[in-house]
């Protein structure tokens, strides 16, 4: 296959993934979502700690319980570099929809997902989500913004 | 070269230009910095806005001037996953050092830097870098983690 054709399966299969994935947070399906990680992924999460190693469908399925009903997940401008076997791709990403406590929530962050071929398909071995922080010393995580 | 060698040697190349690019920053080197940039990359900072585009060498030496002297930058557990002309890399960063204000900043914070090789050179396409907050209700970002 000419390399550029390569290139453009390679970003129309990890855009696919990622189409999979988001909807698989929507319905909070847990073993839907980990299904598309690399073993030994490590992920920085919105929340502590700074990093966490391999599949956590039980802490997912936990955190999707403090959801009411589905998830709203959004992701905007998607951009994906594809190489053969390693790629990334990031974009910004928006959480919104109703605590069990009844609390609303609406927030814009940052996501950089790292790809990598274990057995011939795009999973995901590095998974990167924040939001900046105000330097004016209030160190108040920036939830506000939006793109 | 066989796979094994030409990954081993990229895994190589980005472990010494992320070296180049750390003592850029310790010497406060706004250029020296900045050359090891793609053209159009894309930066989510610790400091708002959510997204940033291009190299931005001037603001860079801005907010060098605010440091005394030099800048303690560590990085701790750099892990490379290198193709044949996409990587990526992730590791935990330490920023240190005195404000010209008498402030002494000491912060552990994540990085994840996503490279394509642009005319044979590996350069960094995508920079993310975040701490994470707390979900306590406060929203303060946690610059207190230690690896």
């Amino acid at each position: 296959m000419p390399r550029e054709n390569a290139k453009a399966l390679a970003e129309a299969q990890i855009r696919g993934l990622v189409d999979d994935w988001a909807k698989a947070i929507r319905a909070k399906d847990a073993g839907g979502v980990r299904a598309h990680y690399a073993p030994a992924s490590v992920t920085f999460d919105l929340a502590p700690p700074l990093i966490s190693t391999g599949a956590d469908a039980q802490g997912l399925q936990v955190w999707f319980a403090t959801w009411q009903g589905p998830i709203g997940y959004e992701i905007r401008d998607l951009n994906i570099t594809a190489g053969d076997d390693v790629a990334f791709c990031h974009g910004l990403n928006r959480l919104s929809g109703t605590k069990t406590d009844g609390e609303k929530a609406d927030v814009w962050f940052r996501q950089t997902l790292c790809l990598r071929k274990v057995e011939g398909e795009w999973r995901i071995a590095h998974q990167h989500e924040s939001v900046p922080f105000y330097m004016d010393g209030s160190f108040r995580a920036a939830v506000d913004l939006k793109p």
